[in-house]
């Protein structure tokens, strides 16, 4: 029971931060989506690129499935030139947003509450044995906190 | 055994959130704090203060005190005009986000891992029974995206 609440709590968070996002995005138009959020900072393009690959990375870690848009990592992931984007049209950008997130959600509606506190997969048996808060659960939190992050950048492309 | 394991998670990332807080906010001169963080956007000492008065009222809201610093609500918690500040100084705000955020890391520390699923005081008994993921960790993971929010933007005054 209790269990089953945290597992509530964790994914009704983690839900508004999608929804939240998902109003920011619509927001914001395909042109206003190449322009930088703020003067010499990433453009919204870049982030949105940026957060597909993160939570695209997350289907691994999760156990889950395999990533749908590895493509996406070399650009979205470790460029340095925050500024830069691949040949993926923003509007390509969105649809992957959507089908990665509803990968996701369908994954977590699955889980049972107890699933969460597992290990997720980068870490090893013996130091999971040590380390047992380095589950699941720690895994959303973060994505959510790094999602609200940027969140905060991109809002500033709204009208 | 796993309830424990939640709170651990839950706090471990509180904790990091707040820790990576701390380290943007040394990392901006008083100077730089008075800058909007982009064009027409709030400056760093309004958000800042926002943080502060947001933060400060989770001590009612979680049932661990009066606020600390409710002269502050009128202007960061009610003023539409972002980039107005009252006249508490840069300095004074930065001691008060160490004060408030001290005053919560020991509240939690010493809550028992059952009392995250407890309501907060701003749900009445009926609804809390109908609603019981309306408890004290969802106020926790709420505040928690809230600060990440606001962090990506003020990132934006580091050098």
């Amino acid at each position: 029971m209790t269990n089953q609440l945290t597992k509530i709590v964790a994914l009704n968070s983690w839900n508004a931060i999608i929804t939240q996002a998902n109003t920011i995005f619509d927001a914001i138009s395909n042109e206003d989506m190449m322009k930088e959020v703020a003067p010499n900072r990433s453009t919204g393009v870049y982030l949105l690129g940026h957060l597909i690959a993160v939570h695209d990375r997350m289907l691994p870690l999760l156990g889950i499935g395999e990533p749908m848009y590895p493509q996406l990592f070399e650009t979205y992931l470790k460029n340095t030139d925050l500024k830069k984007y691949d040949s993926t049209t923003v509007i390509e950008l969105r649809e992957y947003w959507t089908a990665i997130n509803a990968k996701l959600t369908a994954a977590f509606d699955s889980y049972e509450a107890e699933e969460w506190l597992q290990k997720h997969t980068t870490i090893s048996d013996e130091d999971f044995a040590n380390e047992p808060h380095r589950n699941k659960l720690s895994v959303l939190l973060s994505r959510m906190n790094h999602l609200s992050y940027h969140l905060g950048q991109i809002s500033f492309l709204k009208g």
